[in-house]
């Protein structure tokens, strides 16, 4: 997909460059009393999952304007992935969507491996109506009135384990659309029991070895009310279902002003974080990409996971969840990948004992500049040098751009039309 | 469309128990020394537009389910809000949407009539794609970097006053996407110089006799910046077109919290509010049904229309808009311009004499006191008498249903497929 | 206080009116089946506490305003909350606040029984330093680095307790302003872990048959993070605590747009909702009057409590919890728990078999206007006929501003200063 | 107040890694073109106003607790304002709060000259009421329904203008807390009515050579509507007055969500922005520390300043406006002001033409990156090396603290009680 040459001639022209910055970077870490060596080894061992479904234009409700060669299915979803980790070295995992992603699951795991990657959760679609589906969705899913359309929803997400176990998956996300556009439309407390009970029935056929994340939102596609609309409401559903269900947290997902940061320490303390969907926003859940809007917010969700990394059971599935509707989605989604990175790794540069010293003295300003300190770093020569010595690239846009990669598969597949809008 | 003896049948079956409430609300009222007469002849005098795209199922970026029945084109969603009106006696007017309703204007002109119906603000679209358009409008359109779209844009909207003048319209009501998604994207200044210069493209082509209008929205589908992103930018649009230059306010395009009977208020002294687009919203611009979230914020703002009528020049265009994702639009259509009608009586029921005379003694008790008498102040009555003696149905989405209407639609109508959103 | 034949001569000018009121609307109600003296017993029936705190005039960190004869003392307190319930007869109980209202509980008994009045749940301040006080509550108090400042703030939550039984109160309801103002400043999960050992401390010290609430806020005093910052934390208290402890909803202590109905009916459906502080607001914690704002909102609440009033074990605390800063707090009160009583009769109106029928069938118009129907129900006869039959007045504000009650005790208590802000 | 020689000692200990932090900073800036003493010299021309009511501990409505060694008046105000700037070089003017600050001009000018300072912006107060005041503000100031009342804030505005100009400043900040509680409870088209009769008579005593700067503010210390609320009704007060009023940014003073960096480009658009009140929040108007929140967000604030700079007429008076509530007001102020130079030297750092060349091409991605590259900088070395230069501490806090001013202060200053809240 991409010619090692071709990475190994752009590095090389930026490889001078790079040892200067880390070694004056280095150095002055070391005056901190920090061994630069031990982070690039952090930047290193991190992984974000991708979207299978992020490798494609996403749009609004008023429109969709896709770009050139647009992935027709999850074989060209999947090269695109490996473009990303190629580059990246730091995405080497993809996250399915049923039904679009359906395959023959040998297939998937033989273009999977050859392209160095791994399945991470599977994810169910209840929110949209499929062509050949018996009952609709309009009115709900796994919380609706009619127990025959509830089996139904419950019956898909039971096949999304199925095919996950085929290709090695090990986790379940549910996230429905269901709630209400008008005030009375549902009953708040029984739609949300007869939510429980769907869930149980999934539950009842999770593998011993699998999770299943419950993911909150606050609102959209459902106006009024949403039955899983904030984390309070998760926490009950993975209390209720058993050890094996955890809350999975996506930042866009939270009413304005929400600190997110503590829900992340909170539900560590309960011992119910599985995970996450990074992306970034700005009003609602716009879906942006990670570390755009506001970056210092991505830094403190990831100081509360590395404040709290030695917490026992604690297994987070990290993946990014976002609508590229402007760029080259390919590109998005490898400098999401670097920003999030980037946040793990200034997270990991906070000097912890001296932070806490100050918090022993309330001694609030110095502690904030603390964390300041530890955010404003520029780490970019810590990341560039883990691509480096992972064989991916220093600058993975401009290799990707040099690559000619995107005009290269628009040639052989067919040109996506527009339409209004649509996730998928 | 909807047999008259039907409505009479039905009407008669209610117009006991309507007397009978409208004489108690009558003799209530008559102790407050209000004429209840008048009062409904405000209500018999009030008129809402219809958008044609209303009468469509809407949808959101994750899914659009259709009903049955679904109109197919312009004269198709004419034949609704003929149905509308003929049940409410409140939507005399219905606001079109270029290009979907194009058609030739005579048979509109015709159309209409048939249905005693007429024709408000020409609404243009430059926010998706057309399939046959030149350019696309994904990085913007008034305000794109490219002149030759930008000129693209322009064109269209002064064929939407062609358009208009052709079928007896005065308005063009200008709503435009262009923003963009991330901090740096766009420069924000010069965006909206090439708006404003695409504005006055447009005003320069507006007749003598019509109005232009500037709809301010704070995001979506732009999700970091839009060009038109509150009524301060709105204004200055206004301010910079001259005096056929106007704002339009669409109760969901503001941020969370604000006062919008505020901006109604600035607007009206600005002399720059031109009208409305009705809706109701709990989280973002979520288009529901007007007067079903928040009826005390509805009834605020025409508490303001009402204190401030006799404004010299104060000339409104009152629009619903709406997107129905799970009711029926007609009758969603039906309960909205109710909602609104039902406002603007309740408003014009406030003791205004009294209300003023304890704000003069900054009585702040019983000032609010006195709205709150009028807004709770059931006047139910009063609509059912309006409609009922302009011959439309005291009840009217019991007649709708009684009609049948939608079922005989959805046989010579083809069955519309869901999809991933749109708002067409 | 209030002279009894004050009381009945102005009912006598106003009772004839009200009867023709109550029978029109008894009429019109029976045509839908609803039976008007069911309702009137359940308006009679209703309870809300007043907070003693609410007698005083409340300000803003910008300043204070006082008015007229404020409260010296928890007894001027309890006077103006006899004033209250004398001519609402909605008010029967005090909730008191430790430190100020500390008094020789036989004498508050005594005082309280010759009003009419009953305690309400006791509250702690740990949120403002007293003049005697050891430790400052600067950096925390609960949830203090400091093991003795936590102990001392238990050690007055113990002592509220202790009063509370001196006087009949069966409650103790902890609001903390802890958290922080910097990102860093204190560790989001360890002052978690302070918090609950110290509420640990406190439920040690709980009588068998009383009930601690956990009351969640989302910011302010603290503007950074806040130690319980919403229902999700909450409840993790809550259930770590034991079967006596519940969680305490306050309207306004919500992120901007958050559904307040739904976290109703997620508490209700964990066991855990204890109770309610009412009041409304517009942008943050404002503390306005209750159903000055969104009377809608108010209705959806308790809407949900009354669909769920069935549920075994719900024993819910009504206060009302309100910042008066422009008005005379004693007609606040007064119209405020006449709004929240006509929440309640408004929402004990909903045609709950009908509303049922339409959920079923997802008739989501139908659904919400039934809702609705209910809403715009001027229930005003029956909460006036409620106070009258109970020898309270029909219009209690009229009443009382014709007792001179303000201007009489203005005599007798000394002149407020103002000063800037201050909650008690 | 400092001792030079402890400023001199405190920086000989850090300049070796300054040299080479600054050396291996110009070097990286080189390889992109960007020469770094330009940008020192920028950093060094940079200066931030400080509020004289900053440098005392802030407070909520709760309670406020000061600190040790709190200024008693203006004078002690100034000497900490000068302590600030000998460490910073970064905040040469000081901006008065009167009453609070009035004093003997020749004696403030000669003080503020010792100290290396000027005066910058004046600031009216009429949201509280003075002990030997006539008339109260409880129900507003300039807009009170009372014009006897009006008259008294007009006049305290002039009184504030007099002595602003025998002290050298050259312009007026109007701030109002004018607005209401209640719906219904002012009219809001008269109230802004009497708002600009007010502000007229102000600017009609305003010296040729002065400007007024208008603040709005979304709310508090009114909760349901503020006269000012917004920079649309600020703009047309602005547009009202004349061309020597101006528009004043407060960052804490928007709703929810609002892109502040768009306001800023529309008001330099219709020449109307005058400057900043600078500070940083999570929720609602914090009025925390400049960039402790999101830093990023001040980035983008600048960005448009230096986009705009060449703008004619653009003359923009910067000053901080925060609550320091748990901190040393000192160490607030000296880190905030160089918070805000580092966001001005980071958005100095722009690549520009490259960044107009990715916009030009909609390359939404390498535009967004552009700015992200700039920001993440870490300009340490820059700020440092022009505080060095400048005879300021490369580490201001730590001077600060090992000079023992607080402690010294403390001796001589009496003691500060708590109370509750207050923004004096």
């Amino acid at each position: 997909m991409i010619d090692a040459n071709l990475i190994e001639a752009e590095n090389a022209a930026r490889q001078a460059d790079l040892a200067a910055d880390y070694d004056a970077l280095g150095a002055r870490l070391a005056r901190r009393g920090v061994d630069i060596e031990a982070l690039t080894a952090r930047a290193a061992g991190f992984g974000v999952a991708i979207p299978s479904w992020g490798t494609g234009t996403g749009g609004t409700r008023f429109a969709r304007f896709p770009g050139e060669g647009e992935p027709t299915g999850i074989m060209d979803k999947l090269d695109d992935c490996g473009v990303i980790h190629r580059l990246t070295g730091a995405t080497p995992r993809v996250s399915l969507h049923i039904p679009w992603d359906k395959a023959d699951p040998a297939l998937l795991r033989e273009k999977a491996e050859e392209l160095g990657l791994g399945f991470d959760a599977m994810n169910s679609n209840t929110f949209q109506d499929q062509p050949d589906q018996v009952r609709s969705y309009k009115f709900g899913s796994l919380s609706h009135t009619d127990a025959a359309t509830r089996q139904q929803a419950i019956e898909h997400n039971l096949e999304c384990i199925e095919i996950g176990q085929a290709i090695g998956s090990k986790a379940l996300t549910v996230w429905i659309g269901d709630g209400s556009n008008f005030p009375g439309q549902t009953s708040l407390s029984r739609q949300f029991e007869r939510y429980l009970d769907a869930m149980k029935a999934i539950y009842a056929g999770l593998p011993g070895d699998w999770r299943i994340f419950s993911e909150h939102k606050i609102y959209e596609p459902a106006f009024y009310s949403t039955v899983v609309q904030d984390w309070g409401t998760s926490l009950m559903i993975a209390q209720e279902l058993g050890d094996r269900a955890q809350c999975l947290v996506d930042l866009g997902h939270h009413a304005p002003n929400v600190n997110i940061e503590m829900i992340v320490a909170r539900l560590i303390r309960a011992g119910k974080l599985g995970g996450f969907h990074f992306n970034d926003s700005k009003y609602g859940d716009d879906d942006l990409d990670s570390g755009t809007i506001e970056p210092f917010r991505l830094f403190l969700v990831f100081n509360e996971l590395v404040e709290l990394e030695d917490t026992p059971g604690l297994n987070l599935a990290h993946m990014i969840d976002q609508s590229h509707n402007v760029t080259d989605p390919i590109e998005s989604l490898i400098v999401s990948a670097c920003e999030i990175q980037r946040a793990y790794v200034q997270a990991s540069l906070v000097d912890r004992a001296t932070l806490e010293g100050y918090r022993g003295e309330n001694d609030a300003l110095m502690a904030a500049a603390t964390l300041r300190a530890a955010f404003r770093t520029d780490v970019e020569p810590i990341l560039a040098m883990a691509r480096l010595r992972a064989g991916a690239a220093i600058d993975p846009v401009s290799v990707y751009r040099a690559s000619g990669y995107r005009a290269r598969v628009a040639l052989s597949r067919p040109k996506s039309t527009g339409g209004g809008g649509g996730i998928v």
